[in-house]
């Protein structure tokens, strides 16, 4: 999907999906100021045969690049591309070793933990048995997570610096605080968690920081 | 985790992990001798504690680096890793938009269709639904990486070249099919996987060609 050069780039977003969350810090890292779109998954704005047509699987975020006008989706795509195209802040390490357990965090919760866990699955998981199984879920990708933690992190979830990494992990929490998971029993999650949470690129990507958070939960 | 250089690397692998079977095609892609090491899912090697302490989710596949010795887990990491070290037999086009675009199609199944059905998740939902269960999402996940590759694939996955797309993509369909989806509704993944499948480094990867597959199978 290709449109003209636009201002600046365009970000489809909903405010608390963190997979647009991921992003969305990525974007305040590399200080690239992006117009947001909300798309709102609740009123099925995702299902829309125009939105559609931007991302097939009906998902959050969707990137639209304001120089080819190229739609980009996935997230994790989407952060690799901004790694390779603003490089002055790097969210790998150099070294091809380093980047491979930097993703394999990554991967560990944007393909382990959160795609068993979110909107789609849970609405198929049914309202009865939803709770039950988030929770499961969770638990048992956070622990597997502070496994792989303890042989890489330093201050952040890789040694000292904030990798891509770290983008996945603070949305993650969210979520594990929202469906109740007991995050004290994982000590270096909660702490870097805590940490990330004060900082500014961090914080500004927070759901209740965006436009389409409704007003009660801000 | 870290142990002596090697003289060859390992790939801890199951014959029918959609997971391992990526990994092997890029090994044979790139002309890489690796020891097979094989984890017998059925079996519960999974969870071992020997090898829970290298792959913390019990997943394989997980990869030994010969030179350094070091371990590394997750599929697509371990594959971006490969193409890092051996740039030789590139799995990814050189442009940063071209290159997100065979990205987002190696995550719609590494993220949005393959965590959702694998063995782990059937299981939880139980020998009753599973079937249903896993039919529903490889069909939905079908469906939009057809949709992405409408725009997107030429001989295979993304253009005239063998990308990481066509590594994630061949798996994925033999589980369609083992899970009766009917993957005459997607010529475009029909015709990609049809092609991919007479590839001398694509059969080799193939499940009953591993030293696991039972001889029953083969």
């Amino acid at each position: 999907m290709s449109s003209p050069a636009l201002d600046r780039p365009v970000l489809y977003s909903y405010f608390r999906s963190s997979c647009s969350w991921r992003v969305r810090i990525a974007l305040n890292l590399k200080k690239i100021d992006a117009e947001i779109r909300p798309i709102n998954l609740l009123k099925g704005e995702q299902r829309s045969e125009e939105f559609l047509k931007i991302q097939p699987f009906g998902f959050v975020p969707a990137y639209i690049d304001s120089k080819s006008g190229q739609t980009l989706i996935e997230s994790v795509s989407i952060i690799e591309y901004l790694d390779e195209i603003h490089p002055e802040y790097p969210l790998l390490p150099k070294n091809p070793l380093e980047r491979a357990k930097v993703r394999a965090l990554v991967q560990a919760v944007a393909m382990d933990i959160q795609p068993v866990t979110n909107l789609r699955i849970l609405k198929y998981v049914g309202e009865e048995k939803k709770g039950e199984w988030a929770k499961h879920f969770l638990a048992e990708g956070f622990k597997a997570l502070e496994k792989m933690l303890e042989k890489t992190a330093g201050v952040y979830s890789f040694g000292d610096s904030i990798t891509m990494a770290d983008l996945a992990l603070v949305p993650q929490v969210y979520n594990g605080v929202r469906f109740g998971v007991d995050m004290s029993a994982f000590p270096i999650i909660s702490r870097i968690n805590s940490i990330l949470s004060e900082l500014p690129e961090f914080k500004a990507a927070y759901p209740t920081q965006q436009i389409d958070c409704p007003a009660e939960l801000r």
